[in-house]
């Protein structure tokens, strides 16, 4: 077994930040599979004073085995236990954390259309962690455990074992865990990426333009939008790291300011299924059109959640050239693909892209520019052949990127 | 990994009686080391109709971390998503499945009375699921999983992978998985148990008292005392055999009338920790006294939980040559261990070894006999050096028991 106390360390103490007396919730996303990291994790947090780690898990067999075989009229339930669960540590302002190593192929040979409405189902019965989570109403991680499926999609050249160790040695590099003092090499890092938030909030775009091979897209930025990257502020007053590892700053696209045409560059792997080379064409913020060459009915399935899962809630610039992107692999997980290349989300915005947007009603948040959905589901239009540029008021466009790599610096 | 199938069948069609349209579910005290058996139990359960299979992981290694590092105020605390979930599927009587596996060694080395508290934390936490399946309010099974800890316990003399597949062998013989037609063989077994119960009901024994060396203890039977064993009837109409192996016939002691002393058996594995060696003697049905050459502090605070767990809430009667007492080795884990010898049960009792006790008022339940309490605690009695009578009204004594075998024969 792979020593887990260094990056258990760096979720607890970078990531999460715990707080002495804290408690910390460990799920509804987590599969068994990732106990052992889940049990460095929960003596380090004890370590750190934690009052209490509880975890709920979520087993992925069952979820494939219920797709298989339900009666059609129980796929769109969700047990209301896994909600109140959330909302019981949310309502303290506990700290969660996700433990994310889902097998890519899953849900393969299912009818995509029951593995879309399953998905659904699953979406809607934990939309209070989103919810939660995208107001930043506590500190919560997303954090990575290699699992022997996902190894052997990423990784289909090694054998089983090896393959674990290898991830493992790849997420380690890309959470900078194999530097002399990771810890510090992340504080520098955080900064780094909120220096670049800062940067681009003060320029107050009203836009930004996406060019690439198939992609031509302008994505209004409403007044008021904030970038955020590396640390965020809980609305319990703690400072945390939300994605280890993280590479990207991110804004709050207008729901209704979309136009034109993305084509994905990486694979989505979503919920047990893989979604890949697709293009979406959206107008007045909207997806009209939209096609992929595998996985089209349960890319379908997410866009018709809801009335906000067919637009998009965040809009993420990741150079080409991240530590990340430097494995020079497709992970098939989302927590690594997105920061190795820019991306875009469909669905829930976070509260706090937009200033006072914490505040707001939902009526209010939407009239502003900001998006509601149960669902939020990144994907990835960066390449080292994108450039993108931010619209100033005048009409002007001062290039951010080009050919994937940032044209400006920005200093801690 | 051992053909779980045929244990699955037995589990969802003698001992669940899964019904099309049901929903089933795993847990909360099914270890997430249980998931190979439970996934077999949701495809075999699935395959007779099931709606929805679910199951909420209850983790030991978290169990320990959490007796071991918490602070001390925290540990009579315990989370409520746990009651809620069992609340969510009780109310519609839906089927209940817990897969035991304990490492009776999990709380090694820790404090016992920090052991003791958490213990009783997580009893009230799921008083739910005791109240809802003492009452039949669901089909509901308590049924074993071979675990590597419990292996190494019970199989010492064995190296790791052997001790798991010869435990496996034990829980299959024990089973009767070992016949040609094991769901043939259980019909026949549960008509036998139910003829027996039938049996001693008709006696209506005022009480039960038990001889052997170290025990003389006599247990008032309540007027309307129900002999059970074997098949049992939920509230939702399905007759299901809640254990898996089950060999006892069991019924309702007095709650007020237990004179004498009883000395244990075998050692009670209970919640990682073992209590061995250990005498209780009893007065107006209430522990006065007890002495434990091992786990002493731990067995107190199981009897200190409330007001009932200090009194009898079963009395049940196993052959000393039953066919686990048969594999002629202790299996450290209750399941197996009450299925070899006669038992008493610490606590809370069932509504249905009393004539119309599902219809009382908990006071009226106590009056005429029952006893309430959060725990239910099992512990056992037996050898083939007791003689069990049965007390008629008019005073006299009439074997039930000898040397630890049945004085009678009640056919099918």
């Amino acid at each position: 077994m792979p020593d887990f106390q260094p990056y258990a360390e760096l979720i607890v103490h970078v990531g999460l930040n715990l707080q002495p007396g804290q408690r910390l919730f460990i799920g509804p996303l987590t599969p068994p599979a990732a106990a052992p990291l889940a049990h460095a994790v929960a003596a380090a947090a004890y370590a750190a004073g934690a009052r209490w780690v509880d975890a709920a898990w979520d087993d992925p067999q069952l979820a494939r085995l219920r797709v298989q075989h339900a009666p059609d009229a129980a796929l769109d339930e969700y047990p209301a236990w896994v909600g109140a669960a959330i909302s019981e540590y949310v309502s303290r302002g506990d700290a969660f954390l996700t433990l994310a190593g889902e097998d890519p192929d899953l849900m393969r040979g299912l009818d995509p259309a029951r593995v879309g409405r399953a998905q659904q189902a699953r979406t809607r019965g934990r939309r209070a962690l989103l919810e939660a989570a995208t107001r930043n109403q506590m500190n919560w991680v997303v954090a990575a455990h290699p699992t022997a499926a996902w190894a052997a999609k990423a990784l289909p050249d090694l054998p089983a074992e090896q393959g674990v160790a290898e991830l493992w040695r790849l997420i380690g590099a890309a959470c900078r865990l194999d530097r002399p003092d990771p810890v510090g090499a992340w504080r520098a890092h955080v900064a780094d990426l909120t220096a670049r938030a800062g940067y681009l909030t003060a320029r107050r775009y009203t836009a930004l333009h996406y060019e690439a091979p198939g992609t031509n897209l302008v994505l209004g930025l409403p007044p008021g939008h904030i970038w955020r990257g590396g640390q965020l502020a809980a609305a319990n007053g703690v400072s945390f790291t939300p994605n280890l590892p993280t590479e990207e700053v991110f804004t709050l696209p207008d729901r209704a300011r979309a136009e034109g045409t993305v084509r994905a560059t990486l694979p989505l792997s979503y919920g047990g299924s893989l979604i890949q080379d697709f293009v979406m064409r959206f107008a007045e913020g909207r997806v009209v059109d939209v096609r992929a060459e595998h996985g089209e009915a349960v890319l379908s399935k997410v866009i018709e959640t809801d009335q906000g899962s067919a637009r998009l809630g965040e809009a993420a610039l990741v150079a080409a050239s991240s530590p990340v992107a430097a494995a020079g692999r497709l992970f098939y997980n989302t927590l690594f693909d997105e920061n190795a290349a820019c991306h875009l989300a469909l669905g829930q915005s976070y509260r706090f892209t937009l200033h006072g947007g914490e505040a707001l009603s939902p009526e209010a948040f939407q009239a502003a520019g900001g998006n509601l959905s149960a669902a939020h589901v990144d994907f990835m239009i960066g390449s080292p052949a994108m450039d993108v540029y931010g619209v100033c008021e005048d009409g002007v466009e001062e290039p951010l990127m080009k050919q994937g790599e940032w044209t400006f610096k920005a200093g801690a």
